[in-house]
């Protein structure tokens, strides 16, 4: 690792601070195919701490894990219409296999409904076999022109977990299940606030009836589509014929869900808390939580044992939380480029040890969040009140991530107003829109904002649409999306 | 899951026996691209517990994870001759992405040895960035002509481990490292034993100096390469121009190993330790680890509420195993048919719960391995009386299988005794082979017998070849192999 080197400012170019942050901070570079993306060891890290807290909540909700074929014949493909026509345009395919043209070409799985419903219409007969919930963690390929690390990539990681249900009604709650269950993963790990909402029509995912989605607001008023759950009705059932005897002995088709959630994550993780200083990663899903500093000098051999006594007493119950306590103890570097790198990886808390604390055996704890003053443990207490702080840390950055929210949604009762954010600050606005797609079709190309979603649990208002001035029973969130 | 349905007899036909049983079992399933394998919620769940055992060995040893893409360009991917000529009549091949052709072809990842190289020759300058040890959880793809689930498809999962160090030694030490660990988690875990050993220059891996494997023998007298560890020497970095400036500020290659371990090992778990009943689980890769079947009759609620005691009292530890207690009481299943269903999953342990066990708070043990008498315990000891017996199974499939391989190794001394096995029962055959490649390869054509391997840690003999007489220094390892 290297301390940083000339970080942009986030807010002079958040794009160049975004792209030279990640590099700076090793979380990724770019792979030698167009739009390709290698998650370093430090970003995959943080990965594998998502996987582990939504992993357990998945198998917890009764769903377990499977894997599926990544290539899907194209007459497979091809076959649920909707689909089709939404992912074809951004496919890889596979022609050739073993030195021989193939006769029906492989699509590289952009999702994988189609290869996982073919074998669920094999699998159901009865009502005995349901719900049949399966969920895996993979990588899919979606050709995309413009990429741009983590956020949009033409191969990334992620999980979809796939419901087959008896009823609509039971498919409706494993859909806002999977939407909930992000949304709590991205509050409590992520420490980051969004809006949990429903799609429109022209937003959709193609082939479901109903999307919902966690749409995050970024520091630079774009907003970011965390992640989406769907309800996918009888579409792919009808598609498939994926059938099952009731109690009654009739045959129904199933009802369908799906919910994905990406490595596009750790993207927004990165643009909403990071600062001119490097990353800032919230406890819960920092690989590194604590970084003990050592001043060098002239009692190295007995400050080094110390910060080790420290490290070893707090080992044991970090260890719980997914991550490690690490000795900044470089001989080659100094004290002030070690502080810095300890910030340019994020590391949420930061000891720092001289002579005076092997002396008074106590230790001096800093935050890397800002505006938080430096505290004073004892050694006896250390890891408690390191415990107790990562906890305050985390709760600290999630409210500066809800007050961000807050700051950067505009209500706005006009198009002049709504068009006044767009030429400025840009950020979340609410307005009425009559659900029709060609006002939605004006909005973005006039203004860049397309519409986010309509949040969960909104009550019918009575308004007139922001553009055409018909009648809107809705505020919707509009806003530049990444 | 369902009770067996007219298993075939292993001996009397092993390929019927394995294919029935991993479709009864639910462990895998055809995809509909040829050759493709979806691994149901059952297999995975063991392949889960595989991770969990060798990525904690891996991060033991100071590797990290990461990802790299999965799509390597073709004029990349063509650079090391050696390796090139080696997996390209096996690739698989993206010509069109985004509805364009593309003007270097993307091969999908036989194993990620460019790819990540060619980030290796980026990411190293100085001798301080050495060893980089980086391992990736993926998938792979190599078209096969002959496909078999489990044991050889299209598109498999594994590890890569990719190490990159200053000197020979420490490389090897790093390659053996993973050969040892490899031997490890199937001893420990799979309960299977095996023979570690060198392979033959015409065996070895396509890019390597040399290749270290663990050889297991199947219960039908064939071999199977149960995973593999390569020194790479200074090929790979002499095409890829990988290199470090040492301590003295001169200029070297790095020296490379890779290893890797994949989902063909549960192919050999099914075969070795499965019998006429199902499978046969060792207790560590379990994902359930004992089953509780009640007597359902009249005092149904009662018993079962004993079982759901038993089953609490035994869960707090048994999920340290990463595994469950499941309580077989589907009413509408007759008890015969509940217990066929638990020996047909291979779950190690089972308790049968009547109305005599509630009465006297006893509980009656049961092994899913033959020749293991029934045994009781009081209710009070139930959770150390079954942990102690999941590990004396876990033992005794493991002495079962060392008694296998030692029962099928015949050692030979002349080129008829070798094709006499070969006629019959087939097996390891341990003979002399001058190490000329002409009489490998006219052995493999007269008996179908391949090299193996020479065992590791082998001291020098005199002998003369099986095959031509000639001076030969070290008894090798043949078979037939998977």
């Amino acid at each position: 690792m290297s301390a940083k080197k000339n970080l942009p400012k986030k807010l002079d170019d958040i794009s160049k601070w975004y792209l030279a942050l990640i590099d700076q901070a090793k979380l990724a570079d770019y792979g030698p195919a167009k739009g390709t993306m290698i998650i370093r060891p430090y970003g995959y890290a943080i990965w594998e701490n998502v996987q582990k807290a939504l992993d357990t909540e998945i198998k917890k909700s009764g769903a377990v894990n499977a894997y599926f074929p990544m290539f899907i014949p194209n007459s497979l493909f091809a076959k649920e219409k909707e689909h089709v026509a939404g992912f074809a345009p951004e496919t890889a395919v596979v022609t050739h296999g073993g030195g021989e043209e193939l006769k029906d070409p492989l699509i590289v799985r952009p999702t994988s409904e189609m290869i996982m419903y073919e074998a669920y219409s094999r699998w159901i007969s009865s009502w005995r076999d349901l719900p049949m919930v399966i969920n895996q963690w993979n990588n899919v390929v979606r050709w995309e022109k413009r990429t741009y690390p983590f956020l949009r990539t033409t191969e990334f990681l992620w999980q979809e977990g796939h419901g087959a249900h008896a009823t609509h009604e039971e498919n409706m709650d494993r859909a806002l299940w999977g939407i909930n269950t992000y949304a709590k993963i991205y509050r409590e790990f992520f420490a980051m606030e969004g809006v949990i909402g429903r799609k429109s029509e022209s937003e959709k995912f193609a082939g479901a009836d109903t999307t919902f989605t966690f749409e995050s607001i970024m520091p630079d008023g774009k907003a970011l589509q965390s992640c989406t759950s769907h309800d996918l009705g009888q579409n792919f059932s009808k598609t498939l014929d994926i059938t099952f005897q009731n109690k009654e002995g009739a045959n129904e088709h199933v009802w369908q869900n799906s919910w994905g959630f990406s490595t596009r994550s750790i993207g927004g993780l990165i643009l909403v808390h990071g600062d001119d200083n490097g990353l800032k990663i919230p406890p819960k899903l920092a690989p590194i939580k604590l970084a003990i500093i050592p001043v060098l000098g002239k009692k190295d051999d007995e400050v080094l044992k110390y910060c080790e006594k420290i490290k070893e007493k707090i080992n044991n119950f970090i260890s719980e939380f997914n991550g490690s306590v690490e000795i900044f103890a470089d001989t080659e570097k100094s004290f002030g480029w070690r502080i810095n790198d300890a910030e340019l990886q994020g590391i949420p808390l930061r000891i720092e040890i001289g002579a005076r604390e092997l002396e008074e055996k106590t230790i001096t704890l800093s935050f890397r969040i800002p505006d938080m003053a430096k505290k004073v443990s004892r050694f006896e207490d250390v890891d408690s009140f390191v415990e107790e702080n990562l906890k305050l840390v985390q709760n600290e950055m999630f409210k500066s991530s809800q007050k961000m929210l807050k700051d950067m949604t505009y209500e706005v009762e006009s198009y002049e107003e709504f068009k006044k954010v767009m030429n400025t600050t840009k950020g979340f606005i609410k307005a009425f829109w009559c659900e029709n797609s060609d006002c939605e079709a004006k909005i973005k190309e006039e203004t860049k904002a397309s519409t986010r979603c309509m949040p969960l649990g909104s009550e019918e208002e009575k308004g007139k649409c922001i553009y055409c001035g018909n009648e809107a029973k809705n505020k919707w969130y509009f806003a530049q999306a990444y």
